[in-house]
Order: C-alpha cells, then structure tokens, then sequence
C-alpha cells in the first residue's frame, strides 16, 4: 500500500536493506534500513515483544544495570543500527509480533493479522522502535515493544500455535535449533549412542536432552551447575544420571561425566567450556555448541592441545522443520513442559 | 634418569605442569613448570626452532622492532609463563628438535636422538630457552633456539622425514590437520561430491585441494584472490575450476562458484568469510572451517539469517594420522610440492 509497488524486486536475503558497509549481508551490517514499507517480496510485522538472546542481555544487564539505562542502551543500539544487534557480543534474539503487511510476491505464505514469531535472528532483521520501550524493566530477556520488523524472502517465521500459552511457544521456538540439530546427530550414529548435554537444566538443553531421548540416546546424561536444577532435571524425568559441575571446569566437567560420551550437546551460555566438553567426550565423538558464547579458536586450539579426535559442530539454528519438532517435544513431554513453566513462574512475566 | 622415578603418574593432558591458576588446562594456564626432567609419561627434548604463530610474530615485531628488544621480550614471555604464549595474541606456535630424554611410560612411541616437531601448539608446551635467542634477528617467525621443551602422555609429535628438506616438512606439517579432515567429509559422502576450497592457493587450502581430489571429489573448485595465485594452482593442476574473489564478500563468492557445492573448505586467514562460505554450499551440505580468524558467532546466525541447512564443522587440527597424510600428500603430488617450494623460495630462509 504505501510503496512497495513502486519499488523494483528486493534480495531473498535482503541485500537491499543494507545500508553500511555496502555490499555485505545483512547481518554483517553495521547499519540496516529498517523502514517499515515492505519491498515486494518483504512482509512487515507490528512487533509486540522482543526476546534478546541469553548472552547479549547478560552483557547489557551487567554493563547499564536495569531501567532508564538499559532501556536507553537497547533504544540506541536499534536506532543507530536500525537492528537490536548488541555490538558487544554481535548476538540478537528474536521476535514476536502480528502481520501487517505482506508484499505481493512473499513466499512465506503470511496472511495479514497472523501472530508470528521470527526464527531468524535479530541481527539482521530490520527493526524500528517506536515506544521507548516504556513496558520493559530491563530485568527479563523478554522485551515488551512497540514498533515495526521486516522479514525478507528467506527469511524463517513460525505462525503461533493455538494450543500453546505464546510465552511458553516464544520459549521454546528461541531454542528450536538445538533440539532439531542433536536429534540429527544422534539418530546418524550406529546403536545407542551415549550423549550428555552440558547445561541440561536450561531451555535449549533440556530440550535436547528430550531430543537424544526420542532419537535413541542410550546412556544420557545432563550436566548442571546447581542442586537446585539438578532436581528440577531428575524430577523431569530428562536423563539418567544427572551430575554437578562447573562447566567452565574441564577437569570437573570430565570427574563429574565419567566415561566419556559419544555425543556431547554444549547449552551452557557462558564462554569457557570448550575444553570440558572435549575432554567429556570420547574418540570420534562428536560435540555440537549451541553456546553462542563458544570461541572457535578455544574449541580447534583446545581438541589439538588434547590430541582429542572429536568433530566439533557449530550449532546451526536452522534445521527444515524445527520449530514443528520443537513444539512438538513439548507437546508430548510433560517434564520438558514442567521445565519451561517453572522456568517462566521464576521469571516476572513481560 | 634425572628424577622422573621418584614422581608419581603425572596426567596425559599435562595438569600436572599448570603452576598458576590452579586446575586448568595448561594452555590456559598463565605459567608452566618447564623443568626439564621428565615425569614417567613425558619426553623431554632439546629445542632447536621456534616456529612462531604468525599473528604472534607480527604482535612481536610491531610492538618491539628487531634485534635486542624482540629477542629480550620473547626470552621474558618463556621466562615468566614457561611456555611461548603471546600474551596479547594469545597465540603460540610450533618448535623442532631432538628427543634428549623419554619417560619410562611414555606412549609417544620416541627414541633419543630423533628429530621431531611438535604438532601441539606452543601455548601448552612447558619451554625453557638457555641461549637468550642469541641466533636470531629478530626478523623472522622462525627463531633458532637452544633450550628444552616438555611433551606429555597425550602430545602430538612428529618424526622428521629424513626424504624431505626440513624447512619443507615443517611447512607441511604446520598445517597437516586440514587435508585429513577433508578426507574425512569428502570419503563419508556418497558419490562424487563437488568441492570448494575458499583460499586454495596457500598451504592449508592446496593441500585441501589434493586431499579433496585424492578421497573422490567430484568438481572441484579452488577460490582466490588474485590472478597470481591462480596461475600457480592452475599450473599445479589441483582443481577443475578456478576462479577469483575476494571470500570476504559473500555475494562475489556464490557468484564465482555458481551451482553450490557439497564441501566448502575455508582456508582463508582472514575474518569475515563465513557468510561467503555458507551461500556457496548446497543444501545439506558441509562447510570445514580450518582458519583461525572464523568468528562462532559469525557462523551460526549467518546460517540460520540465510536459512542454510549447512553443517558446520570446526577445524580440529588432530586427526589421527594427520601428520603422515600430509607429508604423502606433497610426496605423491607433484603440484602441491610445487606450490610450497614455490612459496620457499619467497621468504627468507630462517
């Protein structure tokens, strides 16, 4: 309605709303153009909440403390990059929102009034905020937010389930790579593989302690930093054994997992356990990272410096149907759906 | 001889050497024991060369010049860490020498008096130089330098061939871990899978190159930056395509290797080649990331922001076997020999 017929064909990956430096993608942008017109192929949504990723509000809560002054610092990010991508940790998060616009040659398949949430990152989606963020404390991951985003032609959405509380939903589509990926990994594996998923108390990993099980794992194990979840992961039923250590630990790490496993699953967000999840790991295993606290350099430096024959994973948050798989992990497992609402009883609702 | 009998077990991973913090892993340690007696599993050997770590090397040059003041800085780094870890860079690199001592249960397998060169890098390498680096200019990253240098149970080490010229082996070797894991992608896929290698005229990439084409690639594709480059990999005959741009602009990437590929291979030293990587991979395919300045981050959102169902593989530089791979690699393949003598004879000898 408002220029996007006059406006020749856009990129799928959106090429053409990169301002600087000319000629990268978008996420690799400093500065995108975020107005809210949709290109042909764009469709623009009415953003309702933000959900920035675990490490980048980690940063910004330590760094700006909450209130005026880390609403002022998350404003300034997207009004300067015209993306909520933290320059600190380069991360984003994602998105819910409602359709408002659908350009006439979108392939998503998006109707107007539509509840959505983005499965791309926030990094390289085109952001406008347009209420000062007045209903965020600054103490949640969950943003409340008013203002528009822009999905490309590529870009990943999944339309909101009806059956499913939308926090629960947005909860569990942040972390949908995860599941999706270990699933794979372990079902290409011969017999029973052994798996342990450092950090199985969280969101991501719990899941994919859900997905190895449902994949086939034999002997699972979940890694946790506190008794506390410790007992929330065995009242979940999730593994077989779960054990305490520091992740950031690598020789409590490996005391704490014993015989080492055939796959390992990182899901812990805090840099520095690369060397655990190696030394947790046997010969020709395995380890995906999902951390997106993982350092490359730790992780090939670290292998080599143990002569440790394992293949290292970068988690990918996109796998065809994942965000189905994931919703459907809840679905039909009642302790990763009493992990994720305990979850959200300890955190103040957005 | 000198002690080792009166120890207890030391550990294979070296725990037993880390002074300061206490509980890491020695490459994260800030200082090492760099006694020269072996524990039972250790090997101790006297140094001849420091390879330094490029990055390293060039921290070094720019911050202390040559002469006196570089090799006073690297004489106080090995001093007070006992081992040669840049402290800016936190990189090290490799050294060649002569086995002097072998524990009584050491399982490298070593005999005294054999020339080797460490596979595992210097930042965990327990190190002690005695001849205040009196050998060296200063000008180049490889330092002749009498000392000794601690392996433990776990170390990679390899015998010097005595077939080939000792500069040509530590080039090889230097970089022995990438063409053994592309052997590995490129044999566990069915059929002629095509490949890409990203920087295929330097020596990671051309020895990927020849590794590809050895385990049945089909098409084969070698990336690079200039016109130069690409006569010499033509001249050498390593790939069936060669074609040029610049791997930090994903755009130029996936327009020079058109239909995407089922292997990508990054060899390139440079920051910001992820993206490219990615866009040129086909569905289901696989992306090895061998170099050091590959950002985590980078990779994973660049694959979920391009809906990429790609696997990303960390570069581990240990895969069994990896060091006599490559050395018959440049035995049997006149044109990657070509290449690295080539490259010889435009630096300084050390």
């Amino acid at each position: 309605m408002t220029g996007s017929l006059t406006r020749r064909s856009g990129s799928p990956v959106g090429l053409h709303r990169v301002l600087a430096p000319a000629g990268v993608l978008p996420q690799q942008a400093d500065r995108l153009d975020a107005d809210p017109r949709p290109w042909p192929d764009e469709v623009v949504l009415d953003v309702r909440l933000l959900n920035l990723d675990a490490a980048s509000f980690r940063q910004l809560r330590e760094t700006h403390g909450t209130g005026d002054a880390v609403r002022a610092a998350v404003c300034e990010i997207v009004a300067r990059r015209g993306k909520m991508q933290n320059p600190v940790t380069g991360s984003g998060g994602m998105l819910l929102g409602t359709v408002r616009e659908v350009g006439p040659d979108s392939p998503l398949g998006l109707v107007v009034g539509q509840r959505v949430a983005t499965l791309v990152s926030l990094t390289l989606t085109p952001l406008r905020i347009t209420d000062g963020l007045a209903g965020w404390d600054g103490t949640t991951e969950q943003v409340p937010a008013q203002g528009t985003a822009v999905l490309f032609g590529r870009s990943i959405v999944a339309v909101l389930p009806d059956d499913l509380p939308e926090s629960l939903a947005l909860s569990v589509l942040d972390v949908c790579g995860a599941p999706a990926l270990t699933d794979r990994v372990v079902r290409r594996r011969t017999g029973q593989p052994s798996v342990c998923v450092l950090g199985g108390g969280g969101k991501s990993g719990s899941l994919s302690l859900a997905a190895a099980r449902a994949a086939g794992a034999g002997r699972l194990v979940a890694l946790v930093p506190t008794e506390g979840e410790a007992a929330a992961v065995r009242a979940a039923g999730l593994a077989d054994e779960v054990v305490l250590a520091d992740a950031r630990d690598p020789v409590a790490v490996a005391d704490a997992v014993g015989a080492p496993v055939d796959v390992t699953v990182v899901c812990v967000d805090v840099p520095g356990c690369e060397h655990g999840a190696i030394l947790a790991t046997a010969t020709g295993g395995t380890v995906v990272f999902f951390s997106m606290a993982t350092s490359f350099a730790a992780a090939a430096l670290g292998a080599e410096g143990l002569a440790a024959d394992v293949e290292m994973i970068i988690g990918n948050g996109f796998v065809p149907g994942h965000a189905q798989f994931a919703l459907d992990l809840v679905r039909g497992n009642s302790g990763v759906r009493a992990l994720f609402e305990g979850r959200e009883r300890h955190t103040p609702a957005p």
